[in-house]
């Protein structure tokens, strides 16, 4: 049996079991990691067994693994605009045996002919990055800076991007802080992208929301549904209840 | 000793100790009637002791009461548009020898003239009627119809009128319901009530909110911040442990 290539530079990367149908992961040690922001994008997220999905500033590629994990869609793409991060992405897709469902791109979204080249979607997802420009600390890694910081990539970029590739009722998904939530309902609408259903985030009950889950929908008529806040630990500083069974849905049965 | 008048209709009306430095406050047996909703946006809005406020919408007058029951405020107003409740909620404060701090006028939030003949305020609260117009089962009692629905004023009124009589950095506190949240910001940013501060009310941990507390400040930058959620029920039924606080404060010592 030949040996499986590509793999992965042990100096540099790491492999991570994600506990998922026996999927792995591969990651900078030192760059940018997924958290649990992405594991509750992908719950977060309804998909079809039938339907594609783009995952916007895709990283590790993260998200196209979890939904190749948890539906049978056979059209997963995921687009990263670094390309150390776009062609790590693709490994991990390779080292998973998941070519024929899952495609990573390096571009940019706004770049609306590259976006355009994709086709339309279904459902795009996206767990950008957080701060907004010119505010915040910088971290000195450049390639986490730019994970980290829309100094490459602007809240509407990102938005009008993912509505240029939705057809009609196509959803899109968004996992951000909620103090930009006033920004995100106002470009999303602008965009035509009307806010459905949303859900805090609370690191425990008692604090305020850290993160915050919405769902829009392209030209549907006002009506936003919220779901019960979601707290990740227990006042005794385990998991919560939710949670774990969220990170069970994840896990092999 | 001179009885007091004005008194109240033991027909038609109850008088409700408030469990606060002895205040009373005289309500339909069968209209709307103070609920919950008034307490929390109460309890949300800060009010300094040589502050102005008004209440919109105030119906019996509970939050111009409970405000002079919490501050030294002695420039409380309550406008309300259906004259029996205006009238009512005078004689809740002729009841408890408020006349000197609050005044209740009848009146149109709409009509702008009106608002300026009450003078600028350094903060305005609303708690208004929450169905959408067109929307819901109407109340065949009228008053109550009134109360709930926005037949006779919409939210876009009632946020413009607050901003009218709002100066710089002027507060405005509203609960609503979280469906109405896409609008509230809306109209807030329209007119020039930035939201700063946002509290999600939930019945209990695990179901989805249903009441909303909002602060927009007048002409100021954007950042929302965002507090715990509150919870009114504990799990159990009984009051959670913030809403006994909550009412606590409401209560003499």
């Amino acid at each position: 049996m030949m040996d499986k290539f590509p793999v992965y530079d042990s100096n540099d990367e790491t492999v991570e079991d994600l506990g998922l149908k026996g999927l792995q992961l591969i990651q900078k040690k030192t760059g940018f990691r997924f958290g649990t922001d992405a594991v509750l994008l992908s719950w977060f997220t309804r998909l079809k067994d039938r339907e594609s999905v783009l995952d916007l500033c895709t990283g590790s590629g993260i998200l196209p693994v979890l939904f190749a994990g948890k539906s049978r869609s056979s059209r997963i793409t995921g687009v990263e605009l670094q390309e150390p991060y776009a062609e790590m992405a693709a490994r991990s897709v390779a080292l998973n045996d998941l070519e024929e469902r899952v495609r990573i791109f390096p571009g940019d979204v706004r770049d609306l002919d590259f976006l355009r080249s994709l086709g339309h979607f279904d459902v795009v997802t996206a767990n950008p990055p957080y701060k907004r420009q010119g505010t915040g600390l910088l971290n000195p890694a450049d390639d986490k800076m730019i994970a980290r910081h829309e100094i490459t990539l602007d809240l509407e970029g990102l938005i009008r991007g993912a509505s240029l590739v939705l057809g009609h009722k196509g959803r899109f998904c968004l996992v951000h802080r909620p103090e930009r939530l006033l920004d995100i309902f106002d470009l999303m609408r602008k965009h035509d992208l009307e806010p459905k259903r949303i859900r805090m985030v609370a690191p425990v009950g008692g604090k305020a929301p850290n993160m915050v889950l919405v769902e829009g929908l392209k030209f549907q008529k006002p009506y936003l549904k919220w779901e019960p806040q979601l707290e990740i630990y227990q006042a005794d500083g385990s998991r919560s209840r939710e949670v774990e069974e969220i990170y069970n849905e994840h896990r092999d049965r």
